[in-house]
């Protein structure tokens, strides 16, 4: 009889939002990873605001067990413009009012808390960021030797030869703190980048948030409830209620639900000037067209395509929440 | 009995080259058109060299009533770093010795001669821009009423959904002379963009060089010359030797030989920063997700999708000369 290997301690840094919402119901529904410690940070709504509903989504999934811990208020570089209330709702689960766990956050900061955790799991640490990357940045600012203890980092960000979605070239995430990208993308650690290229071909659709809804499940139905703002958000981008499955694609290609199969690891860079390509990931996607997309050197897998939807996948694992 | 309609006055400017000067050829070779005047810029080769280029080629093609104007030496901001020899030749036409004209530029410089001609053919005056835009930057500098008179501006240029070729994201072209590409794409006229998109996707091959070579005519044997070095360097991109059909697309789409069936009307901005973006043409394409891809008030048409294969139209025209 074979043992199930052992499950990988993961990080979570993100900035809850209504996909984060989603991630962090998959992460807490897969056996293969054990959520550790979630930060969160200013993105999708404010650092704050964002450990508490964090906190209301683990006390549903009966999981206080997790430390949450607060991050950064504010980008490196300039003031934190308020979240996206038309996106996420002003409080960040799509205005649905979540049954308050009464929880607190964990003392330490975000960064403090994955100083912690890669000490506690040295060589096996899983950091998953799916927000923008000031945490991971004061993390690498107070201790440069982190990424000696890091398994690996996946982000969800970026837009490689795609449009972006704040601006013509920029994505969210990136976007809010150019800076942070540009200094954990130089770091000395393996990444995988899931940029808008794929995340945006994974789609949740009405019946998947019905099911949801009619889950009778503890969690499940609530994230039916709050995807509902974000579902109508979506009809100005693809003509019909649905939902782009940016957080989760990238929990899942870390928990490996789902694999990369076009994945070139290549050197990227992030423009942080204030000209128009700020909050860009220019991705050397050059070696593409030579047969040879991987670049000696680069540690960043840019996920191009992916062996199977999401959507499916993800909806059995949050079915059981 | 239906007559033809008359040839359209056409402007072209161009750093001539090895694909310039394969859309010198195809525009001789078309009656859709009249070449009524080159101007020359640096790029692929010094702006004087070009020049020499152009009326060797022009000589050759029997048509040395064409004015041929030397235009910039150097780019708006910057020097000028010596051209592209190790894709062009040192002399831009693949070091090939073209049979010499003996034939002089004249007396104006490019944009002197564009603005002549904006008014010889007011209101009728196609614009083909194949190099850098430093001479129409510096002809809407010293007359910004110029775009009133011009029919509309044709430009090989840029990357948008696409890795640049000479950095990450930028394209030569631009990448040149940045300043003058975000004059030019602000300018109040139609313009159609060329990118590398459309412009990777059109090559020429052995077989159809060997057909120039073939040719028994005036002009075609020396292209099919000019094109060996070329499609030499063409082979660490490809694969194989062949050649990417740059400029002669621009010049196909300008006269309707080849027919843009997506070209999205959108704003195009352009990176002039010094950062990792610089030379980049940001392309607003995130309405290519919404259905609806053309954006009020813009009047840059970014090419993503051709009719039809260039190569055996190019060839056809091209073996006529």
């Amino acid at each position: 009889m074979t043992r199930p290997a052992p499950a990988r301690p993961l990080y979570l840094d993100c900035d809850t939002g209504v996909d984060d919402a989603l991630a962090i119901g998959y992460l807490l529904a897969s056996p293969e990873v054990d959520l550790v410690g979630v930060g969160s940070v200013c993105g999708n709504v404010g650092a704050e605001q964002g450990a508490v509903n964090t906190l209301d989504l683990l006390a549903l999934a009966g999981r206080r067990d997790v430390p949450v811990a607060v991050g950064a208020p504010e980008p490196l570089a300039g003031a934190f413009h308020g979240g996206a209330p038309g996106v996420h709702g002003r409080n960040g689960v799509g205005d649905v009012e979540l049954p308050p766990s009464g929880a607190r956050p964990a003392a330490q900061d975000a960064a403090e808390l994955l100083l912690r955790l890669s000490h506690e799991h040295a060589g096996q640490l899983h950091v998953v960021a799916v927000g923008p990357l000031t945490n991971l940045a004061l993390a690498l600012r107070a201790d440069p030797t982190l990424p000696a203890r890091v398994r690996e980092v996946t982000i969800m960000g970026g837009a490689a030869l795609h449009p972006g979605n704040v601006s013509p070239v920029a994505e969210a995430n990136i976007a809010v703190d150019p800076e942070a990208a540009a200094a954990v993308l130089a770091a000395d650690w393996d990444v995988t980048l899931v940029p808008l290229d794929v995340t945006m071909e994974n789609l949740l659709e009405e019946p998947d948030r019905d099911a949801l809804l009619e889950a009778g499940t503890d969690l499940a139905p609530w994230l039916g409830q709050v995807l509902d703002l974000y579902f109508t958000f979506h009809e100005g981008t693809f003509g019909r209620r649905c939902s782009a499955l940016h957080d989760p694609l990238a929990a899942a290609i870390a928990v490996g639900g789902v694999t990369a199969t076009v994945a070139p690891r290549v050197h990227v860079a992030v423009d942080d000037t204030r000209g128009p390509g700020r909050g860009q990931t220019l991705c050397d996607l050059r070696g593409l067209y030579t047969g040879h997309p991987d670049q000696p050197g680069a540690r960043c897998r840019v996920v191009l395509e992916t062996d199977r939807p999401l959507a499916p996948h993800l909806l059995e694992r949050l079915l059981t929440l």
